[in-house]
């Protein structure tokens, strides 16, 4: 059974992962190179700041939050040393296997949610993934997740890859069509708080129906005359222009075959 | 005063909009190409069915439901024929202008939402946007609006074209992304459904901070072994890679201003 947590990263995930653990777990060491990060996370959680590998203490669970490109070179300095019994990591996108190089047992603890140090976040509601190498820490996995959310998943790597790939769609790029329409909109006097139904009922759509039922719009409809006007209005900036061609095409694809 | 108001169109905004009116105001005819269509919607609000022009009978309020494609033609078949005290178009993407060769008056009543039969409309909240030629006219069509929706609008004819511009990227394309989030899972039996907390705290946050900074992800990160990875797991399907990685160079030349 998990007692014991230490995290190493001290970025957003991190953040507010320990926060919430620390709920219940007793979160022992947050290790950052920058030692005011560390710091800075350790004093919300009762832990021990540290900057080095070998200034870590043994743990029931050692949490790897880093960025997904540091992942690898933080496995390789854990290697052969015993400093958990169970290391996992938090990357949607990254798959168990990089952490095989490890003697210790490994996992993957993958909260689906974007993380900013602005906004508080309903853990109860985030799902969160766990897959492990072994059976035993699997269980003991679970037993973690169950206590910040009510949507605990077993999957396989190949499985939560795809759901972050299909996150970046629905949620960032979702997003940067927001900020293209909050730019069209500043550039005219409009208030963008006018479209807020519009977005609320796309989404709010999703949970009776499919995308592909509720698509509307001029490509949709094949409506050529405001395509054509869109594109020109869009002619000083081509990246937004070149955007609006290619989604419009996608739509019309879709609704084709 | 408007007080009597007839229909040219049955499909989506009509019926929508007709219902909606019904509560306040006389609705007298509905006119369609499709004699079933018309008294479909007809029997709905207690009004009579007309297929032909001529047999328009005068009312205060004549209002143009038709496909964007099809509002000049209808403009040109009422022209120098006093059919109305005045007459409006509903469309977002289309100039008051195309209405200036009527001799009567004319105006836009716009209501920014999307349309389905299958979903109701919350009036209440929904943004209608009203332009008139002469004063006197803008002042009875927000006296009409004003039964239906608590957000109205006097906006010009760029303002409006440039709000349905914004809300193709806002709620269209973002909702082309949710579909093709939802195929990409259903390829590997993952559920849609496990994003949507994901999807309802992307669109919450805009009430509060700008989507400018509020994004996320990958591109937002400059994170290219991600980067790579989604267009290699997107290689059987080149419309799908093509709109990744113009999202993700939209994204990131966003971020390098």
């Amino acid at each position: 059974m998990i007692k014991t947590i230490s995290f190493i990263g001290s970025g957003r995930v991190a953040t507010h992962l320990a926060i919430a653990l620390a709920e219940h777990f007793d979160i022992h060491q947050i290790m950052s190179r920058n030692v005011e990060h560390a710091q800075n996370l350790a004093n919300k959680v009762a832990a021990c700041a540290i900057t080095n590998f070998d200034e870590l203490k043994h743990v029931d669970l050692l949490i790897i939050a880093v960025s997904d490109n540091e992942i690898k070179l933080v496995a390789e300095n854990l290697k052969n040393i015993g400093y958990a019994n169970l290391v996992v990591h938090t990357s949607g996108s990254t798959d168990l296997k990089v952490l095989s190089g490890l003697e210790l047992n490994s996992g993957v603890l993958y909260p689906l949610q974007t993380f900013s140090f602005e906004h508080q976040v309903d853990w109860k509601s985030t799902p969160l993934f766990i897959e492990a190498t072994l059976q035993d820490n699997q269980q003991q996995l679970m037993a973690v997740v169950k206590s910040l959310s009510q949507r605990c998943y077993e999957y396989t790597s190949e499985q939560r890859l795809s759901l972050h790939l299909a996150a970046v769609f629905a949620c960032n790029f979702t997003n940067h069509c927001y900020d293209i329409a909050q730019q069209i909109l500043s550039n005219k006097a409009v208030d963008f708080e006018l479209l807020m139904p519009l977005i609320t009922s796309t989404t709010h759509k999703l949970h009776q129906t499919s995308a592909f039922e509720n698509q509307t719009g001029p490509a949709r409809r094949d409506d050529t005359n405001i395509l054509n006007m869109h594109q020109e209005m869009l002619s000083d900036q081509p990246k937004w222009e070149e955007i609006y061609r290619l989604m419009s095409e996608s739509i019309q694809k879709r609704f084709q075959n």
